[in-house]
């Protein structure tokens, strides 16, 4: 009786570890760099509806706006970050990490160099892939997005976000590089801060931007492995004087 | 009346000058690098005719198919490679270099790393922008392309051909660069063949893509710079050992 019961407990078991290999992002290390495996969250609502709100929060005195390219200062109360969510949620910058992780389950890692690993690229536009990346003392937000601009065109997006204010994010670059098939795209750009609305970025194209035959060039098994790296844009500086 | 007809002289070779800064390609050294202005060539008629020219051609046991990621053979005879122009051209492989520089004006530039300086990128597509590139020892063919795959969206493709076999291709590295305003974008490929049709690399997307946004962000007064190095294959993959 003792040993069916036990026999029970590991499929039960099996069964548990195989809903959280779905569910959750894997991390393993692969030829000594952080591999971050993200599993897709397939979207109902488009974060404008979340600008929308916002605004209409500010025109009642709460909530700051979506800003775009415009420097926040002091923001007192921001919304939920988290794109693609309308999650009603609204807090301080400095609590926006912690709102992520516990509400919206996504992951964050350390190290200056990891490697983003996107599942089931082939899933229906708008989904997203979204971690977050903890490097030189930041939080940082990458988002991948699948999207139909042009209808029946789905492309892939991709840009990294500050958790912090527009000035805090200019003293960074942020790297997202695709390497295969004896292929190489490499993008380089500050990041924007999360006070932005990351609709917004993707709206105006200034990201990383792939369309569906290139991300299928870049892909290996319908995943894509995006490295990624952080600087300080003062060692870039040096770096391109080099 | 010596000093007249001097004067209108150097009148007319103004105006010729003029005329020729327009139409030409212009050829400058910046910071020690070679900038070469390419002026745009708009386009009646796209390659796809010409393919299917030389499918047809092919068919009666003249001319080589548009061959696409296949090695040819020992081509004996193979039709204009100048993308965009219907031109009913056929030669040898080693002929194509002077029939381009002859017929099409297309102008050949000799370095290691070479400046391509696009000029009046807000024409209307479809328009394409060429020059060849002569670098360790053989021919390539640089084309920068305005379409629109999808109506109202105009789309930049920018790849490099070898005036050579695919084999021959296999054992290049290129690769394009272009960088402004704290943003950088590099694509790094083998270069295909000239006996591949450019239309259909194009189409498959398998070069640098650029949609407007982006475009107009690396554009300087209505001109986009693209920095380009070619490797020997084996350079690149040492480097990447390393």
């Amino acid at each position: 009786m003792l040993f069916f019961t036990q026999c029970f407990g590991a499929v039960l078991d099996l069964i548990h570890l195989r809903f959280q290999h779905y569910k959750a992002k894997r991390v393993f290390s692969a030829a000594g760099q952080l591999v971050c495996v993200v599993n897709p969250t397939h979207s109902l609502k488009y974060a404008p509806t979340l600008c929308a709100a916002a605004q209409t929060s500010t025109e009642q005195g709460i909530l700051p706006p979506c800003h775009h390219h415009e420097a926040v200062h002091d923001p007192q109360l921001v919304p939920c970050m988290c794109p693609l969510f309308s999650c009603p949620w609204e807090g301080h910058l400095e609590v926006v990490v912690s709102h992520l992780r516990q509400t919206h389950h996504i992951n964050i890692l350390q190290g200056a160099e990891i490697v983003f690993l996107a599942t089931d690229m082939h899933l229906p536009a708008p989904t997203d892939w979204i971690i977050m990346h903890s490097c030189l003392g930041h939080q940082f937000l990458l988002v991948l997005r699948k999207q139909e601009k042009h209808e029946g065109h789905p492309q892939f997006f991709a840009t990294m976000m500050l958790i912090g204010t527009p000035t805090q994010a200019d003293n960074f670059t942020y790297r997202l590089e695709l390497n295969r098939n004896q292929r190489r795209l490499k993008w380089e750009a500050t990041p924007r801060s999360v006070l932005e609305c990351v609709d917004s970025v993707i709206s105006d194209g200034d990201c990383l931007v792939l369309n569906t035959s290139l991300a299928q060039l870049f892909s290996d098994n319908g995943s894509l492995a995006i490295g990624i790296a952080i600087t300080t844009s003062k060692v870039h500086n040096s770096e391109a004087e080099m």
